[in-house]
């Protein structure tokens, strides 16, 4: 649902469409030119990607291997494809990115069969996992291989700990991988209060796609690897999905940038800041609704869709349908508080009862 | 073969290795800080990438649409995905990218088969456009739908115009689709001293995949397509493939920076002019062949093993095995005339009989 | 859900759990035997095939192609290969076959993205061919092309020519083709008393995967194309996804025999009240219900496990999972009425209360 | 190049121009008609399949899995699928059937890119397999995964004992699994005098696609897994690629027939005498050449054009192009000396100098 096509309001304004609405965070920008002196050997052979392991494996535990690569869609198919078979099926909930938002690319470039079942808020519960298994050995269906989560979920949604650690122990007691589509970890992180592997190696997961560019980066993702021994062939994946970069300084020297040091904690746990700033502010205006728990760095609200229309006027918006009035928030690294605070005064303007 | 790997030599120094391995030209990194303010509707649908739309069209003539994408392995698979159906066949030289550097990404994402015929400098030839589709109609063979010409070739040799002309007329007498991989375009544009649209739109080529990395590109290519009512479909193909970017505005930042004035032109005469002056110092060298005409910013010279092993020592090289003392050296935006007086001077050096 | 596997009961007993345990009909036996004379061209330029084309044409109008495939896997995946680009989405009923029981061929062979909606009895409604189209234009989804039908529907349940004259319409004003998998594709004619094309042609399907296999004949099926303005290219599609058969007389003569004379009538008509007498024998035994309309060759009746359990030592019997009791009864050409009968009787003493 | 579509002469003629224009042999036609008994359970679980386990393990050797399939490219896609990852490649003559006449469906269906290598008579030697196995590990390249050998060539040459053993040798040394296109498997043994598993299974040979049609079967072909623990899920390949037959037993009847008894070693014999007395009648035709060796059921003479343009009035040809008057005669199971002769006196007349 990551369109960011806003409706309204002028090009260059701050608005709540995506996260990826915002640019580059000034520290990475910084550790781009910083990267762009001399030659460096190109697809990964550079000073800068060297160094970067040692960043993803003190994040990701000691037998992690980084992939640096360039798109969301990207990491997640170059995971998939690295993880599963030529008969594949992967589980997902309905509204999973893979599902919905990738132009079929999981489909198209992996021939994944995708089981997209239905997860309130998002999330995927351990008997899906059970029903799903078992089509194994049966040839008339593609194989159950992969469960796919997304942390935080399309909903915003944070799994706890607890939960992570059930639905990873279905899936390996069933002999299924786990793959974490990672867009927003780091919010779910910092909303957990936790180190990275906490909420990903610890509790069993093998594979993480770890999204950048919707926290402050020009352009990177990385594919995690946390179990080598059971997915192979990373390297070939990425080069095969058209997301090996060749100059993959600047894009390793962005991950170094928000890595090395606490950037990624300050971003996420900012916009998880700006997100319940909003919800509070909203949860009372008359005709708006919160829907799902907000763990990170996403509001959605219901409203009237006459209450939507007024607002686009004012605001660039992401919504799901001009009928359904649902509006998706979404918090970046320099949302700032008055931005939260004009937003929710305007629906309160535009949401009064005439 | 552009692997990037050096042997020797200390990372940061400036070599031969490939146009990859050289950084961000000065001005285009400063058109991505330029381009960062504020937020911007993401996937293309920004101002910056808007603007490129004209200076495409301005390049490639009034109907170009240009798409901007990450790799040019994605390049390629981008613009062979659109322009071919279910069960396509695609004609290029043996040494072509596509047949041998691309992981095999066209036959795994788009299910292509790809003729490589033998091509001496990498240029095909009318007649193998003629043989190759004699295939068409046979349900026994893949069918043969698009001849892909690699410009520069991949042995730094240039196709004239009339060359271009008559291998299009080919084509499309055949009813088949022209992809030129213009992984350097500019540097051929430049050898021929015309206008990008002279040797693309104007001599029949239906989709360019345009090279902006090796160019001085953090990174960045483009699918041009020249031809729109005979290729739709470049936007389902972008995304698809993985290669849609969503703060597109950084990579059209950088082609706005390379096109939108005379930058593209100064890289590519000055890449060019470093090749001939590589090439000049190197002919009379002891044990040292020229190989290929010299046209872009590519010299390939065969020396003794035991010379390239020496120099291996004092450069990163790129070299196309052991026994073999094929070395490849690509001039790029930041290589300087002394860097290659140095160059000429070890190879003098090291070939000296003893 | 064709399975086949039979626990319990002699192998060779006429049992119900699926038209494909059956043998080869007796008039198709010998059209084999018939067309086993000399030599003949291969891959379909044999004179059975030619004379087939006639037959065809007869049966789905003038300007059907009809070509003979192997399997109804193969049948669906020619069919939907020559019906989508690479982008493609298709719309079908959970249940449908191609998302169940196809070994997820069609996204590994195809990368078809499939729709997979609830649909009670297996039939689609105008409303979801409405909500499908919606997403098309949006590089983030796969792109609606095809609107499946199964016609009669996985659950035995038939279509009228209403029905499918407004899910055809409705597809075809939002640009998309209907494809009809029609692996009993005579019941559905005999059930409505109609003639092939009334159902097919007629109503507007654009392609048909017409079933011979399940009606006695040995192996055969045919992808018919009804629309071949709209779908050029099977022959392309039939050699490329394997289903090309090089003594194609043989698969040819099948149909000949099936459909040059009133052959496929009188299976389908048989094997519908066959249908209908297990119906009437079943429907007050207690503790039994009957599922759906039993409108062609297939009864769903489910019974407390215990019951079937019981069954299962006597006859083979196809259940949809060990705790449910749905089991699945399916008609063949040589299914007697003795047959049905000693089956309801069977239930009536399985199910009495002790 | 099986094509088969004759020109000149009545339908119904036997003629050389495949092995797949003769009918059914007598005994196979026996066998179907002897399985059409009562119901059996589908997809293979009936009882001929499982006798026809035991038959192919004699033949082949008792960890032989044999996977009944129903074409020859399904029997080589569904072996080359079984034994290749996402990024394989695949050695092969440049004149190998998996190349030139498969309707690029290793391509399509599995993203193998081919390697297709100058082969005089088809036969690949240890040295090209050195050659493919050293771009391993690069990920710019596909992967080396699978050396595809015909046997007999597509140019009816026999590699012997000695020669198979060094390739396999030569391939597992690396790493590479080994298939064996056996189109016409058995012709090779019976001129090599030698049982099926001697020219594969004790050579080293994985996987062999092993040829029922071309033999005397209506369909059928065969994947072969002789090497179980190196090649997993053939079972899903099979169902995957479309080659899962329902009614299979009347498949598995077929090769019953063929290797139950002596079948396929007298329609071998007979089919490689038959063409070493055609051989003898051409050799010293005028103006005719015999290319390659005839160690098999196939002949290939060149011949003047003209001669060859008034002998298509006479019989049905195989030519491979107008102008080159390169003619294949392939010997079926019906062929009969006087076949050969009349041929041979016909090539006398209208080669005779005027």
């Amino acid at each position: 649902m990551d369109r960011g096509a806003p409706a309204g309001a002028a090009a260059g304004t701050r608005g709540f469409v995506s996260d990826n609405c915002s640019g580059i965070h000034p520290e990475v920008l910084a550790a781009i030119a910083g990267a762009n002196a001399g030659h460096q050997p190109s697809y990964g052979d550079d000073e800068v990607t060297q160094r970067l392991q040692k960043i993803f494996r003190r994040h990701f535990g000691g037998t992690a291997l980084g992939y640096p690569v360039l798109t969301g869609t990207g990491a997640n198919v170059v995971a998939l494809r690295a993880m599963t078979g030529r008969w594949g099926a992967v589980l997902c909930s309905a509204d999973a990115h893979i599902n919905t938002d990738e132009g079929g690319a999981p489909e198209q470039l992996a021939g994944l069969k995708l089981d997209a079942v239905p997860a309130p808020g998002g999330k995927l519960r351990p008997e899906q996992i059970a029903a799903f298994a078992e089509a194994a050995g049966d040839v008339h269906g593609a194989q159950p291989e992969v469960v796919s989560l997304t942390q935080p979920t399309e909903w915003g949604v944070v799994y706890s700990v607890d939960e992570l650690a059930r639905l990873c122990a279905a899936a390996h007691e069933r002999g299924l991988l786990v793959h974490m589509d990672g867009a927003r970890l780091c919010n779910a992180a910092a909303a957990l209060d936790l180190r990275l592997r906490a909420i990903t190696t610890d509790v069993g997961v093998d594979v993480v796609s770890f999204g950048g560019t919707k926290i402050g980066l020009m352009l990177g993702e990385a594919v995690v690897i946390l179990n080598p021994a059971a997915v192979p062939g990373a390297e070939f994946a990425r080069k095969s999905t058209t997301q090996l970069a060749s100059k993959m300084r600047f894009i390793s020297a962005q991950f170094e940038a928000l890595l090395g040091d606490d950037l990624w904690w300050r971003i996420a746990s900012h916009g998880n800041r700006m997100a319940r700033l909003m919800e509070a502010g909203l949860r009372s205006a008359a005709g708006v609704e919160i829907l799902h728990e907000v763990d990170a760095n996403a509001v959605f609200a219901a409203m009237p869709p006459a209450v939507v229309d007024r607002l686009r006027g004012r605001f660039p918006l992401q919504i799901s349908g001009p009928a359904v009035g649902l509006v998706r928030l979404m918090m970046s690294f320099d949302t700032t508080e008055q931005d939260v605070e004009d937003f929710v005064r305007a629906v309160y303007q535009e949401a009064a009862p005439g």
